[in-house]
């Protein structure tokens, strides 16, 4: 059973693998191995036996259950990072915290063409993915376990990506990552000092600045943030408010589906297909925490679902996962500017 | 002159390169300059005046700046990621903080030997490192606009050195980096509580255990934290309670180099010499803060200073930038044991 353990000085949680916990020599292998790719894919069409047995997939009719004919299909990580039976066993260990690692490890594979990339993707094709994600976190927030869906996606070798073909992952965790946190914390100070949406605030002023926005459409606004870590970061945020990705309509997902593969390629284009990675960050699942008074209870009002692209074009990385401190080289305004500048065409 | 910003959302500062911003076309280039290497190194004996005029060197004595005949040597930075002359400019721009890019950006040349990695030094010459390390922190500190010396080292491409030439940075800033922050409030909050510091409490706790120490001597003891994000990720304490690095005596910095030495080399040796990044977490500069009351008046009693080795064996990097979450392969437990049982030794 994989642990989760906090950092009493740090208070960040961490999944520590148990099971399959890896040595030094392992990681000498992996360095060999990293240059070769190719071959046997298990998640292209007709190899749906060589995954661990589907959990969902698109279309819902006119299909048996791991053949082919899906448009996206889930199905658990081959090596989860998370054990889904169990309980918390929420425990102390002197001045430590630890937890059971209960969770979920979903792969959502995108398409089932290999070459397939999410910037290149047809609409409906990107929609079906999208509504993927949506199915699948309204099935796990049913688990009162679980307290965050996290979906991310990691493209490119040196973004973390460790097979080519298009997928995405679905992570379940019984606590909400620290990042989010910060983005709840600030959100409802925000709130209580405002009565307003700090995100919606933001999303007003950017429009009215213009510098920072990148694409936009009825529904959303893609915009290089005015802090960015990174050079070309690109959040998209829905222009109505909403603290649920769950909770969005077909049509505003169709919406989203043409603002992220527009901005995905822009991206692709500006930078040469570089790695990146995305992750969706959507409010918490507070059915477990229903009970706990006051602080819940404005959520609705004052978080902001929106998805974090991060393409992965500097490698100063070390240093910044050991202070928190970000040295961006390119100006978001400047970054924006070159992605909008970008000729975008689609066959479809 | 670069600009620090902060986001409403993360509450995370930022530095944003503007004097010489970086272009798409500059990311396509680096990929393919990534693997050349070799030739002209403006850090070895020789070239000094290849480098920005030297700040401070050792030995102190027998020699002219910028020539020859140094044991360590500290220049600026050539593309610095802050500008030392100006004001802060502390300013909002609507929902927005920001303030001019001031600090320091300083290389630290650790050797005169290229190829004289920190995990092979003789301890005379780490010792100089350390020293050295001290003795800028000490400079900078009678700046009352910098509020944090943050001294760091990237070994290794992958963990974002661009130079192969053994050295270390240090960059100062009129803010605390995040991380830092958060183990200053953490630690705050327990010697509220308690009266003792959260940091000599984890040691005692670990040292009774002993299956995270990895290495030890007479004032210094190196472990795998608790809940470490990083497979081998090792931190070195002083045994005996300081919040200031650069009070450290030069019989402790002794102590220091013998442990940090042997750690760094266990690390390569167990991980065929991975790339790996180290920062120092020392306290803040709290000179200009001086008439904030309260915050800052347990400092000396409640933070302990510390090095954090995190080798970079695994790429799983853009997920966790976005989340704060962390999977870690390897339990501490078992990173700690195949570092103590590496046979190490060496030739002085």
């Amino acid at each position: 059973m994989p642990e989760l353990r906090k950092s009493p000085i740090v208070k960040r949680w961490v999944i520590i693998a148990t099971d399959r916990a890896r040595r030094p020599s392992d990681f000498h292998s992996e360095k060999k191995e990293a240059s070769s790719s190719g071959g046997f894919c298990p998640f292209c069409m007709g190899n749906e036996d060589k995954t661990p047995p589907e959990i969902y997939a698109l279309p819902h009719d006119g299909r048996h259950s791991n053949t082919p004919g899906w448009l996206t299909r889930v199905v658990p990580n081959k090596f989860p990072a998370l054990a889904i039976e169990g309980d918390l066993g929420r425990r102390g260990l002197g001045l430590f915290d630890i937890m059971n690692g209960i969770g979920a490890h979903e792969v959502i594979i995108e398409t089932p063409q290999h070459d397939l990339e999410m910037g290149d993707m047809p609409i409906p094709q990107l929609r079906a993915v999208l509504h993927t994600y949506r199915a699948r976190i309204l099935d796990l927030i049913n688990d009162t376990r679980l307290r965050y869906m996290l979906i991310f996606k990691n493209f490119g070798r040196a973004a973390g990506a460790s097979l080519e073909h298009p997928h995405t992952q679905l992570i379940a965790t019984p606590i909400t990552p620290r990042a989010v946190k910060q983005e709840l914390e600030s959100a409802q100070s925000h709130f209580f000092d405002k009565e307003r949406c700090l995100f919606c605030d933001i999303l007003y002023q950017e429009i009215k600045d213009q510098e920072r926005i990148v694409s936009a459409n009825e529904h959303f606004v893609a915009l290089c943030p005015f802090a960015s870590r990174f050079p070309f970061e690109t959040w998209i945020f829905p222009r109505k408010h909403s603290a649920h990705f769950s909770h969005a309509s077909d049509d505003l997902l169709h919406n989203l589906a043409l603002v992220l593969r527009d901005t995905l390629k822009r991206i692709a284009l500006a930078l040469d297909s570089p790695p990146y990675n995305f992750v969706l960050h959507n409010a918490p699942n507070i059915q477990g925490k229903a009970r706990r008074p006051g602080y819940w209870q404005t959520l609705d009002l004052d978080y902001h679902w929106h998805i974090e692209i991060m393409p992965r074009v500097t490698k100063v990385a070390g240093f910044e996962w050991g202070t928190g401190f970000y040295i961006n080289p390119t100006p978001p305004e400047q970054a924006a500017q070159y992605l909008r500048d970008v000729e975008v065409s689609w066959p479809d």
